[in-house]
């Protein structure tokens, strides 16, 4: 038998990595990388880096598979075909690296970042290689996922005292129900959403490049800082040439 | 400066500490303990046994706190006024700890299940300690949580794409929206609350002692796997004397 490791390697801090994920990465005859031509190089080095300290310089095999997302001609006159078709041609790619690279009892890892159950594909994109023929064995090994690392950079409770909790993205975001918001983080978000949604009244926990040097952590009312955070994203942005922020809502 | 560090330890498996974790465990003059009485002897053994593997049986001093709840007697009379003195008692014997046991520069640590975000009252508690006068640095590590550990067992996403994804208590899950039932985790039910709650269609994926020994895993339609989930739950418990379980509801 053959297995594909899904491995979460935490937000950006090398030293979220758990035991199981180094012993994991110890145990990786190729690894799989995805590229969308979206990772940058800080993404691309934070992953080697982790490969080679943990496995004393000894590097796997890693396997760039190209993801060009869509075909932009298909996507105009029929959008999910196209989808389906991108799909469909990575699960294919995926599949041969499987049967080229991979002898029986070995593993192949894709390096994930935060947790792979949290806002993902590697997961769901190993189904569809199952659906290709191939047979293989799906594990996942679980990571410190974005909306646990800025509780931690604040040392806050991630909900109120018995309260539910809401995880959403920027894009649902204005359709969510204003109860929701008492406990709410948000991912994926890159136009600061807030801003047409939380009362000024509401406190925000903001923080972007969570879990390494560049870090940014911004606190307070909505009506305070709102403003700030927008240009502090902006700025950074800017600076870096990529963002990656979370923020939890929290409307009294 | 005094510092007071609540570690996430992850829900069970000691493989799912972190780098992080292990180095403040080692790094802890005292470790704090809080004994409501209902933490289990498996859970006692887990901290001790963490402690000692990464500390090269170095064992630090552990102070454990006697954590009464309420007076029963005010309780009946007057719950918060039974609730608001719980807290006030604890926040003092923590404070009279740290004086005692604590010099200058100084570390102390909570070994906290799961992160310390989720449903645990640490860092809540910190902050009361803070209000007695006492002054020291909080810092929190974050851990694997339930509902990443539960996702990382079975090998499944949290959400559906793009999806919001909502965490609950068994308490709360009575009143939750059907729509926040598609990607839904419960956590703290004793009482098996999704049988009220979800429809026969409704996908659960149920988990209990997750990462240790025990791990009982069992996923279907709520129609198909509800009673046998009921079941399962209560002979285990009255196996081993406790019970830990999470559930994500998955209603189509
Ligand atoms: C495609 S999702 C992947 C989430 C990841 N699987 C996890 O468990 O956190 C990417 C989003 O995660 C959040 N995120 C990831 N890393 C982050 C970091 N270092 N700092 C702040 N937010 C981060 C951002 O909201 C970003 O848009
Ligand atoms: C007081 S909360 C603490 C949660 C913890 N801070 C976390 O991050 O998971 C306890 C609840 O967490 C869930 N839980 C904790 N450990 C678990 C385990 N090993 N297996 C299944 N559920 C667990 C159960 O729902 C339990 O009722």
């Amino acid at each position: 038998m053959r297995t594909i490791v899904a491995i979460g390697i935490g937000t950006g801090n090398p030293a979220h990595l758990t035991t199981q994920a180094i012993d994991a990465m110890r145990s990786l005859d190729i690894v799989l990388l995805l590229d969308k031509g979206t990772d940058t190089d800080d993404m691309r080095a934070l992953r080697t880096n982790m490969l080679a300290e943990h496995r004393g310089g000894d590097l796997p095999e890693i396997v760039t598979i190209e993801d060009t997302p869509r075909d932009p001609e298909l996507a105009k006159r029929d959008y999910r075909a196209a989808v389906a078709e991108w799909h469909e041609r990575r699960a294919n790619k995926i599949s041969d690296v499987i049967r080229e690279k991979l002898d029986d009892g070995g593993v192949a890892g894709f390096l994930v970042w935060g947790d792979p159950s949290l806002y993902d594909s590697t997961l769901r994109m190993l189904e569809r290689v199952r659906e290709t023929g191939q047979v293989f064995e799906v594990r996942s090994i679980p990571g410190i996922a974005a909306p646990m690392a800025l509780c931690a950079a604040f040392a806050i409770p991630a909900n109120r005292v018995g309260e539910p909790i809401h995880i959403t993205t920027g894009r649902k975001l204005p359709g969510t129900a204003p109860e929701l918001l008492r406990n709410c983080f948000v991912m994926l978000d890159g136009e600061c959403a807030f801003r047409d949604v939380a009362s000024e009244d509401t406190e925000i926990y903001w923080g972007a490049y969570l879990g390494d040097a560049r870090e940014i952590l911004i606190h307070g009312r909505v009506g305070d800082v709102g403003a700030e955070i927008a240009e502090a994203r902006e700025r950074a942005r800017a600076e870096h040439g990529w963002i990656m922020d979370t923020y939890l809502l929290r409307a009294p």
